[in-house]
């Protein structure tokens, strides 16, 4: 049943041409082994895959590369291609390559293939990830002091995520492992993934629409809603993930509309269209 | 030979009733074992104390306690009395006490002594210190936690250096990690250790003398020459330790004065004040 905040968003359903999609804390939530959909996950992205509907999956992980996330989801049930998802170590594997960097990694071992094919002896910035249980003393300070020997320290953080939900509790996300080392080195990170405009406007790019015509959903008020909103997209707060409730009333952020959980965002989506 | 930036607070050498120094890079490069002192500073100490100027030592140490650290510095050929010592975590102890918190401890386990007596199940705050190795992706997530689960999630954090020097090149300190959690749960942390005015007033209530006859000698340009000044202090930079040349440009501290080590500074102040 839709709840007055839901009846809100559907005014502009029939304006949206595609639909990007956060993927942990709305289609699974990750955790020990592969994770574990959301219930209803599966069946509406296939819903909406079906509809016709494009749809593209833009997320900040970084704990694997991009075929092995896919590989996880469809093994959890999930049919996506490697070619819809958008994380952000491919795109910061083509900066490296058109701007002449070597980047020393402090990013999750699983992530490095999509990473690799760069030069990086005599590193000429940093390039951090999520690297979950790689967040050490040693890997921390091998970092900083590989920022503090450039001549121009520069830091590339794969999103700045504060923390996500795995199936045993919230986790430290990447964002305050490289608010550490901007603090330790007096810089300010060059942020590749949600919710620099760069990264999702090479999503809209694929799906060749503009921002007026697209629709974000994610658990993440400011990541995914508020970074999609200042894109020009619309973007709707899942109450699944990492939320909480206090995100209805983030200081800066307000979604054009909160659901329950993908499921429901979906099908009132689809009802609305179908009218 | 007196450089022009130390003939300049030669000037008010004769008004100064009591000196404090900072321990790690002023009198020892801390590191494997016990650490190295720094040349000529045993002696500077020595010749110090003997001339009947009251001297205390501010330090940020959280690594282990004060009598630990008393006796480490004394095993390399120091005189030091731990009362004459003022590390973070008795002042933390206190504040503790006299304010009913439980503390979840982010904190060396060396250092946990100085901590003891105080109740720590159902934590109502944490405390972050110089962990060093104790900094894992488990122990970080351990103390968001606990932060995201407080009514009112209060962070307590033994000073913020940015990083420290050891025999081996720099490591970061506890303030990088503070920034960690305070990214991570949208908070500021409370600082207790220096820069705080509060624990620089504590120590000069124990000399009793004010501020304005007092003079701070220290290696961290922020935390102690800046924090001092604050205070209404003098304050030198020493270009030992983590001193970087930068420093003495620094935007927005200016060092009464900068010595080559506290043994210059000792040297030019005793002398100015024979005469």
């Amino acid at each position: 049943m839709a709840t007055p905040m839901v009846a809100g968003w559907l005014k502009f359903a029939k304006e949206i041409e595609g639909i990007v999609l956060d993927i942990a804390g709305v289609l699974y939530d990750s955790g020990d082994g592969d994770g574990v959909p959301i219930p209803g996950s599966i069946e509406a992205v296939n819903r909406l895959k079906a509809s016709g509907v494009p749809v593209r999956f833009c997320t900040n992980a970084t704990e694997t590369t991009r075929v092995n996330l896919v590989a996880k989801l469809n093994r959890i049930g999930f049919s996506l291609e490697p070619n819809e998802v958008f994380p952000p170590a491919p795109a910061v594997c083509q900066i490296l390559k058109e701007r002449g960097l070597r980047p020393h990694l402090l990013v999750a071992d699983d992530c490095k293939p999509d990473l690799a094919g760069v030069e990086q002896h005599d590193p000429t910035c940093v390039v951090i990830g999520d690297a979950a249980h790689g967040f050490t003393y040693d890997s921390m300070n091998k970092a900083f002091q590989a920022l503090m020997q450039m001549e121009k320290p520069l830091l590339i953080s794969m999103g700045q995520g504060k923390y996500y939900l795995e199936t045993d509790g919230l986790k430290l996300d990447c964002g305050p492992f490289m608010k550490a080392l901007e603090y330790a080195c007096s810089l300010e990170a060059e942020i590749v993934g949600k919710p620099s405009k760069t990264f999702f406007d090479a999503v809209l790019k694929d799906i060749g629409i503009s921002s007026d015509k697209a629709l974000m959903i994610g658990d993440d008020v400011v990541s995914d809603v508020g970074g999609a909103q200042a894109c020009g997209m619309r973007a709707l707060l899942v109450r699944t993930g990492k939320y909480r409730p206090t995100d209805e009333k983030h200081p800066t952020v307000t979604p054009d509309g909160v659901v329950d959980n993908l499921q429901q965002a979906v099908e009132l989506f689809l009802s609305c269209r179908d009218k």
